[in-house]
């Protein structure tokens, strides 16, 4: 079966090219643009961000130690040299199958193969009126809020004078035990304890709780049960108070509940539920629970050979498991996508996609992590150096794979982190939220520190 | 004169010292600070940001060049391990001189000696609602609105359909001749003739237009004649439009109007007018014209020896001229200011500040830059490699050195620029200023391509 309606060949290599809209340039939609490259269509790639952004390590930018633009890279600047390829910033209301129309915020373009790469974003489990007091990890301005929340904490339990508030301020609340809450969780803990150690007068920062909630019984729950009590015990030794099998029922300003009980905590990160985008409904076709558009072996839509969906939107399942929504899935789905374009552009069949699972990492902090690599379980200053020269590696640019080399030797040597700067909002609610504050005074200051 | 009232020996080294209250860390307020280290005194520093900025770099930020945070350094790891020091992160409102109290935006807060570092902030000359329309880069925040509206009027530009309108968005108007405007004004058109040059597919990013809009007769007018003409030379080199004497009367959302003409841009820069803190103000004693505060030569107010007045927001003749609002005259005073504080702790008189003016220098683009030192005037390349090696050497910290010379490398071997992000508001005026976008249309990409 063709994906053209008919006269492909003759329209495929003249004048105008037939029409490939790829949405969304994360690690799936790049795969698709590259893999496009001498491909006889033309190629548009709509994205609202102009850039393409290596989420592994976007934690890193929330809690200090990396800067944005040293994990993202200008999506005209990748693709640079591709001739057939143009690049709009542009929002995506939606799709009309039937007229093979994206519509946009401000437009409409039609589509000969549609790429629906749009990815996930955060769910609060039908309690939306928690996304403000516990910001989620997707973009860079999540990480970049986080970082002023976290940093700010610290200020403002420096002049807090009320005994039980300042707790508050330094306790800190992670949601969700997988591996960005993981590692959000040991980081934070490394930043009380080392970063920001000698820095204050008033306040002890290596006090601080940082307190990691888990609704399932083990922390990295995709990991062997091995693994997981490993992560665990390398998050003790960092301090993180670990709670599994919790169930958060509650999140306001001033802390979180689980069940009956309440944890005071004026800083609450979010890493537990990923929705997938709403653009797969646009699409009539069925969608599993978490909003994932159910595909075709081939990656492509079932009744429509013309749309492709890939990465964290799409539900395959292979070997009786779906495949996870993970980096090196979407970019494996990505390559795929855009060699079955290439098959049906020349007529001949797509060929089903075939997940390889070349296993799984995450870090916990400074010589912490665990991997999982096809049957090996390898934990601790092992796996943290195999987790660093694997993200360096595939890291976009060298000028990227230097700067943060260099910033994580840094790091490493001095403790540091480079990133320290409370920036966006001068007066957000954080600050409202201050009930006594502490004024310059000095005799504290003094009993402390003599 | 001592500065205090009595009793002052037993008190000093006593239990509770005297304090004293820096606002502001900008270069004045952190030379004050480090000379106040072995001060018999406790040191109160309050500042709305929690980092010093390295100013004279911060144009680099707003075009892409460099990270915020490599030229922004936390305050508190800055004066880490001086233990007589506190850092409060807040809001002045005002000071009452009488009462000797400092009022916050969320408190109040004695002191014995004050020293006020507040610096400047932009003047619109009378018109607070070009404000807007012609961001001005003093902060962070300001140079990441300044690079989030430079990127973006080339993606507009790259949709625009209409061939005026798409005009609009690739002219760029910088508002005043100093070192800022010649900086910004020489390095966006860097940006657009060789950073962008080969990214776009609809529009030539060489093609921009930048404007640099003076109301003096020449460009950089505290430097000499000779280099003034020389950095005019530099600016028409790099294909800069230099309009000297020329006053802006109008400036909205569609571009900006001298007199009786009309410049039809979608982003306008201001780099022409500063005023000094309005904290000046709320000392109640003589102000020059621009606000800034009338000292004595000892840096302290009129009848206030103890309160210090340092940096953009003091003005101070010598030789019969003001000296300037620049970073090395600001660092002078401040260290000046805290020999003058020791002294008065033990009871001394204080000594007349003698500003040494080292040289001045401004950069123009690559390889391009005037330096004055002395009676040397020094053009083009040589001036642009002591222009590097000057603010390396004056950044602070061996990471953010390191770090910027890495990225200066970079961007002189490949062109590029490392900081190309677009972020903050995605929905911002500019986006809604469009008129007709584009829609994905391959054709004329290949006819531009091809």
């Amino acid at each position: 079966m063709s994906i053209w309606d008919g006269e492909a060949d003759q329209r495929i290599w003249g004048d105008c090219p037939r029409r490939v809209v790829v949405i969304g340039a994360g690690f799936a939609g790049l795969a698709v643009i590259q893999g496009l490259k001498k491909a006889p269509a033309c190629v548009s790639v709509i994205d609202r961000q102009n850039h393409h952004l290596f989420q592994p390590l976007l934690y890193q930018v929330a809690t200090a130690s990396l800067n944005p633009s040293d994990i993202a890279a200008p999506i005209r600047r990748i693709v640079r040299g591709q001739k057939n390829t143009e690049i709009l910033l542009a929002d995506v209301t939606g799709i009309d199958v039937d007229r093979r129309v994206v519509t946009l915020a401000d437009g409409e373009t039609p589509y000969d193969v549609l790429v629906l790469a749009a990815g996930a974003t955060h769910s609060y489990f039908g309690h939306p009126e928690w996304e403000e007091h516990a910001p989620g990890l997707k973009s860079v301005e999540d990480a970049l809020e986080i970082r002023r929340r976290m940093l700010l904490a610290f200020e403002i339990a420096e002049r807090e004078t009320d005994e039980a508030v300042r707790r508050e301020w330094l306790t800190f609340v992670v949601v969700g035990g997988g591996p960005t809450g993981v590692e959000l969780a040991g980081t934070l803990r490394e930043v009380a304890r080392m970063t920001l150690a000698k820095d204050f007068a008033h306040i002890d920062p290596a006090t601080a709780r940082v307190i990691l909630v888990e609704g399932s019984p083990r922390v990295l729950p995709p990991y062997s049960t091995k693994l997981s009590e490993s992560a665990l015990r390398q998050l003790q030794g960092l301090g993180v108070e670990v709670r599994t099998g919790a169930i958060v029922t509650e999140i306001d300003a001033e802390g979180v509940a689980i069940g009956d009980e309440r944890i005071a905590s004026r800083t609450v990160l979010w890493a537990a539920g990923v929705a997938a985008s709403p653009l797969g409904r646009s699409l009539g076709v069925p969608l599993d629970r978490a909003g994932r558009v159910m595909i075709e072996p081939d990656l492509t839509v079932p009744g429509h050979p013309e749309i492709y969906v890939i990465g964290d939107l799409a539900h395959l399942e292979q070997d009786g498991k779906a495949i996870p929504g993970v980096a090196p899935a979407a970019s494996q789905m990505g390559k795929h996508a855009a060699r079955n374009i290439l098959l049906a552009l020349k007529g001949e069949p797509t060929r089903p996609f075939k997940y390889v699972d070349k296993g799984s990492m995450a870090t916990i902090g400074r010589g912490a992590a665990v991997a999982q690599i096809g049957r090996w379980n390898i934990s601790g200053f092992v796996a943290w150096l195999l987790w660093m020269f694997v993200h360096v590696l595939f890291l976009i640019g060298f000028r990227n794979k230097l700067l943060v080399i260099i910033q994580w030797a840094w790091s490493y040597l001095s403790y540091d982190r480079g990133a320290r700067l409370i920036t966006g909002r001068a007066e957000g609610p954080l600050v409202q939220g201050l009930t006594e504050k502490r004024l310059p005074s000095t005799t504290e200051a003094e009993a402390i520190h003599g």
